[in-house]
Formats: C-alpha cells, sequence, structure tokens
C-alpha cells in the first residue's frame, strides 16, 4: 500500500548534449505524447543542455551534471551558461513540482541497460528489483549515498529525492544505436507503467527467475599516468560487471607491460573505458555486488 | 624488381585529436624508435595536430584533414588555427622529402583493421593486397581516385602519393582499447617489414588461403532529416562490409518504421555510424566489393 502519490514525472534528455539515445528519446516522447501519457500522473519532458546539443557537444563551458550542489546552485558568482541553466532548470523543476527525475544517459563502455540510483529509498529500490527481475539485461548501479543535505550530489536527477539515471552502452558519443534506443524506450515504458500501478496501490509483485544484484560504489580508478599523458590501457580481459579478482590484469601498459589489480578482494568494475571519463580522472569505477533478496 | 626506393616513411598520428589509437602509437614509437627502425630507410614521426590532441577534441577550428587542398595551402587568406598547421606540415614534410606516409586514425564504426588509399599506385596495391592476404580481418577500402592534380584530396596524406590511412575500429573517441592498439602497432610493422624489403627488391610473394577484396568508394549517404534533425537510425542489421541488398533495411525512423536501401544493386556500406561524420552529412560510406587477383 503507498504512502505517498507520484504526481508528475520528469523525463529528461540531452543533461549531456553528445548523448543522443536520450535527446531523441525525449524528442519522440514530444511528438507522441500517447507513449509516455498514464492515467494518474503528469509526464513532463526536458531537453536539458540546448546549446550542447545544438553544438554535439557533452558541455559548452563545464558539465551540467556536475551543476546542481545546492550551495552552487544560490551561489550568484557563478555564470558560466551550464552554472546559470542549472538554477533555471531547478526552479523550473520547483515550480512544476517533479515528484521524480528521470535522466537518460548513454555510455561508451559496455554497460548494457544500467539503472542508477544516488539514494536507498525504498520506493526507488523496489522499482528497480522489478525492472531487473522482469530483465535481466537490467543492471542496478548505485551510486555511494550521500545522506548529508549540505553534501547532496551535483546532479540534475538529484533535484529530487525520487530519482535515477538510465545509462545505456556501448554506444558513442553524438550518434544513435537503433536497437539500444528500442531497449531504452521499453524501459521507460516499464517505468511509467509501474509508477502508475503504484499511485494505485497495485505495485506488481515480484517472482524471481534469477539472482538481482545491487552494484554499489566503492572508489574510481584513474589511468596510470606520467607527465606525458595517460600510459596505460585497460586491460582486454576487463568486462563491465564481471569480478575483478586479486592479481588479475586491470591495465596493460604500452609495452604490453600488465599491471594486475592490487586490491584483496574480487570488485566488479563498470564505466570501464567511458570516454567522457578521462578527464574526470577515472578509467573504471569499483563497485562491491549485493545480492538483493526478492 | 623496384624502380624506385622509397627513403623516408612518416607516420602520422593525432591528425584528428581524439583518435587516440595513432597518437599513442606516435608516442610510443618515438620512446621506442626501434620499433620502426629500418635498415634502409627512416622512419619519422608526426603528432599532426597537438593543440586538438591537448583539448581531446577531432579538431580546434577545423578538421585539419580536409585542409590540404593544394589551392588552400597556397591561400594566404586562411588563418584558422588548423588552415595555418597544415602549412606548416605541408612544408616540412617536403624539406623533410618524406616519400610514404602512413595517416593513423580510428572510426565508432565497426570496421576493424581497414587500409585506406586514395590511388591507386601499383605498389600500394600490391602492398595493401600483401597486408589482406596475410592476416584476412584487413579490410581494403579505397576512395574515388582524383586523377586531376588540381582537385586533389584534402587530406594530410595526400602530400605524398604514396601514401595510406590506417582507420581501426570500433572505438569511442577519446579512448583507447588495447586490442586494436596492438593490432594497429602488427599492421604498423608489417608495413614497414615490407617497405624494407621493397627497398632490396624482395617484395614477399603472397600465397592466397581466402578472397582478397578491395572496397571501392561508391558514394556517401546521409541520414533521413528534417528540420528537427535526424529522423531516422541505422538499421541494426547493417554491418561494415557486408552486403547491403536492395530491399532490406536501411534506416529505421524512431517511430520504429523502416526505410529498405532502394539502389540496384548490392553494396558494401561502411563507416556505419561513424560519429563523426554526422556533422559532414554522411551516416554511411557505400562501396562496391571487387575480388583482387593476387
Amino acid at each position: 500500500m503507498s504512502n505517498f502519490t507520484i504526481k508528475r514525472v520528469l523525463v529528461v534528455g540531452g543533461t549531456h548534449g553528445n548523448e543522443l539515445t536520450g535527446v531523441y528519446l525525449v524528442k519522440k516522447f514530444e511528438e507522441y505524447p500517447n507513449i509516455i501519457h498514464r492515467s494518474n500522473f503528469e509526464a513532463l519532458t526536458l531537453l536539458a543542455n540546448p546549446k550542447a546539443i545544438e553544438a554535439g557537444r557533452r558541455y559548452v563551458d563545464t558539465d551540467l551534471n556536475r551543476c546542481f550542489n545546492p550551495q552552487d546552485l544560490e551561489n550568484k558568482n557563478l555564470f558560466e551558461y551550464e552554472q546559470l541553466r542549472a538554477k533555471q532548470i531547478a526552479q523550473d523543476i520547483r515550480e512544476k513540482q517533479i515528484d521524480f527525475i528521470i535522466d537518460l544517459h548513454s555510455t561508451t563502455a559496455n554497460m548494457g541497460l544500467t539503472v542508477i540510483l544516488t539514494n536507498d529509498h525504498p520506493f526507488l529500490l523496489q522499482l528497480v528489483t522489478y525492472l531487473s527481475a522482469i530483465n535481466s539485461s537490467v543492471k542496478i548501479l548505485q551510486y555511494s549515498s550521500t545522506t548529508n543535505t549540505t553534501q547532496r550530489s551535483p546532479y540534475l536527477r538529484s533535484l529530487c529525492q525520487l530519482n535515477l539515471a538510465i545509462e545505456v552502452g556501448p554506444i558513442a558519443q553524438g550518434i544513435l544505436n537503433s536497437q539500444l534506443f528500442q531497449e531504452t524506450e521499453t524501459l521507460i515504458i516499464k517505468i511509467l507503467d509501474y509508477v502508475e500501478l503504484y499511485n494505485q496501490g497495485q505495485t506488481p509483485s515480484i517472482s524471481q527467475t534469477h539472482p538481482v544484484y545491487l552494484y554499489k560504489q566503492l572508489e574510481a580508478v584513474d589511468y596510470p599516468r606520467d607527465n606525458r599523458g595517460i600510459k596505460a590501457m585497460t586491460a582486454p580481459e576487463l568486462n563491465d560487471y564481471e569480478a575483478l579478482n586479486p592479481g588479475s590484469s586491470m591495465f596493460v601498459e604500452f609495452s604490453g607491460n600488465v599491471l594486475p589489480y592490487q586490491g584483496n578482494q574480487p570488485v566488479y568494475p563498470v564505466f570501464i573505458g567511458e570516454s567522457s571519463y578521462v578527464e574526470k580522472g577515472v578509467a573504471m569505477m569499483l563497485t562491491e555486488r549485493i545480492a538483493i533478496e526478492v
């Protein structure tokens, strides 16, 4: 039995201007609103970074999806394009009383269909467990919790407590993949159907046919670097969501020399070789795998 | 029996700043020059677009690899960064008396290891036939000949009559793939070994174990577009270097509607979904397949 009702869902594309799956799905939903229309809540759309979409780049001045810290939103001395756009978006979302944000992203890493949580709200945990239970190719990734509200996450979607990102890949920046486009659309439809049922107090029961896992962020790992730049590549044996064991190949230097993983426990890397994270000092993100009791 | 000798080979990386395979291979060759050193010619290296490499972008002002038309090189009214850099590179290559340019590129399309010819010089045809004969995964792509020297091609490598590009993929811009890195390095080593033998009048004989094909450029095909942008994606059935038959799926509209190929003959698409070609109005390049008699 639900103890709250979701009244307005916002589907966001183009938070990163070169991640076209979300951009073109939002354009499709704007052209065919019946796809996202449901009986008991309003579904809205947003193209978050129009200038970056126009330019075909992740961002123009700075990464929009790092501009939503509350202190930055209140800081009147931040004038870059994305910093100003973030304030406008935050005000719009507050005024429109959005309850739930679904932000659409793509990755050059081979992560398939991933839903990303930034907190462990029971509604979200139930929703993503359901999504992964009905489609084993849907992976659940949880970023480190930020329970301290003064250090809230800088993501656009963190404007609402109820939020998730959909991250699909592998797909290069600036292009579309028709299969991933279709699979992402289906995933969004499933989420909206779930919200509709939830609002009716009728969330679907989950019958488990395969293990459901939550991949919880541990730490980001950068490429080995020297003053000439990157000095190694991710090892070819690495696969997103597959165990990296102590002593296994992690990086390969240009000479061919292999650098093994030095940790003591198996970890599960994700975002392996995500192109836009090179500038952020991230070669991959390590996670721990936790079985979810359905 | 060779009727000329190749004295200086130039291996170029970073003509496009975000195609890192070539950038880091050139850096490796500069650190370990023995890899490219041979007995009877000089092997030099060049990082063509340092500002774009630094910025992690294809180019800063304009595509460097479209700046080498002879008339543009002589035009004193072209001041963009890449236009100026092109003049400097052209002068260097002339002064150093380079005979043969190997330009390293990467693509987001699934083209494996491709060698691209811009003319049909017998030395080049023999070389690439040899490369494809000893490694069936090496594909030979030939751009339309431009025999009219006043309309010479705008590519950096067209500064020498003896030239080829190596195009490897799929790999996203801004990252490295250790397997493709290794395979590209091996291909360059084979080319340099071949040049060394050629200079000795000892080009290796080719024993054919599989058909060798040349894929000859017919035309570029753009995405269907309307005033809102691209209105279809490349069909999931398309594969680089595989036949696209009349009536087969070519594009898929966002509604799911399939647009078939309208031509009368089978063609072989390449550069399917190359990210950097969207701005050039190219969804794929159609080629005809020609068997090479070895």
